[in-house]
């Protein structure tokens, strides 16, 4: 099936099944996400991966108790650095010049630059602009958990301080911004498997100007 | 091919050829972002569709000269709602009540919860919001175009308020916030094209708490 295929048939799965999905797909819903392209390539985020049960529950009360939390098999959540730091913009031009055998320190001028055009503006900037990566990686892990037939929630209804703190997301400089809940639908419970997918016509999605 | 296998062909394009883009394939990729999920289907957020040679020459300097401005065949400009006013969160309510042939008001009372939740945010922040919504289009219309043997370059490098001018966006209410070149490679002058794609390892990446 192509992309467009798939996007017209996954649907945000209100209601799962429980039924677990296997790791294979896991891992390749998480492949595409780290393939998504992001700005300067800094790929300034995370996927923290969750299965266990107990952590589901403890987590469903800070997510409105949203029945996928603990019914889904997978909890992906994407957590957005809270800054650019000089380790974490290095670290990602180090290993471009490793793995591409160029000379050390050959895009030192790009990489201050940007270090530097990043780092002073403040920091809910700095985590914004890291979070908008997130969303890209988050767009392409839902493409592929439609073509893998997993179903999944896309939820940004939870309360991300509570969630941050469950997980001890600050030790690790992150700030969670979206969960993606994997799983199965329920489809004898699941109030929207049926209805119509609705989005804007294309003339009121897209301006012209060619 | 898989989304796997096409988002390791693809890569952000360096030099394209000037090569034209047919309308079929932009329609697709347009396509793909419209069908991206958002928060509540809001869709906060068009794409400006441009394949004029002169305003892409306007463009060009506004995005710091990069050369894929011109030698690309359409630019595609994501630009998020400046707030989310009453109107434009009644519209897709109504929208889905026709379209799925509910009642009138039959989600009055989650309708009117999401846009006081939204609204009551402070302006900068509802922008941010819309932008990560358009991040999610923006990662599946790269997937798209890579389906489609279409080469891209997100670009997030230009004067955002220059290009809002330029376009006259803030008569829509809209604040751009990244653009997708397309067009194909020029092989012989892109440095990028044979260098290896570097992403962080699944380890650097993935929190697995499992």
């Amino acid at each position: 099936m192509s992309l467009i295929e798939n996007l017209n048939w996954r649907y945000a799965t209100k209601k799962m099944n429980g039924e677990q999905v296997s790791q294979e797909k896991i891992n390749y819903i998480l492949e595409a996400a780290r393939l998504a392209p992001t700005s300067s390539g800094l790929q300034p985020y995370k996927i923290i991966e969750i299965s266990n049960a107990e952590l589901k529950e403890k987590i469903q009360p800070i997510a409105f108790n949203q029945s996928q939390i603990v019914d889904s098999s997978h909890l992906l959540i994407f957590a957005a650095y809270d800054q650019y730091t000089k380790d974490r913009v290095d670290e990602v031009f180090t290993q471009q010049e490793v793995e591409r055998g160029l000379p050390t320190g050959y895009a030192d001028d790009y990489k201050n630059q940007l270090f530097g055009m990043l780092s002073t503006r403040e920091q809910q900037q700095q985590f914004e602009h890291a979070a908008r990566q997130a969303y890209i990686g988050f767009g392409l892990a839902i493409a592929a958990a439609a073509e893998q037939k997993v179903d999944a929630t896309p939820m940004e209804g939870f309360n991300n301080q509570q969630l941050d703190e469950l997980l001890g997301l600050e030790a690790y400089g992150l700030k969670s911004v979206t969960i993606l809940a994997l799983g199965y639908r329920d489809t004898e419970n699941d109030w929207l498997v049926n209805m119509k997918k609705v989005r804007k016509d294309k003339k009121d999605f897209v301006i012209n100007l060619n």
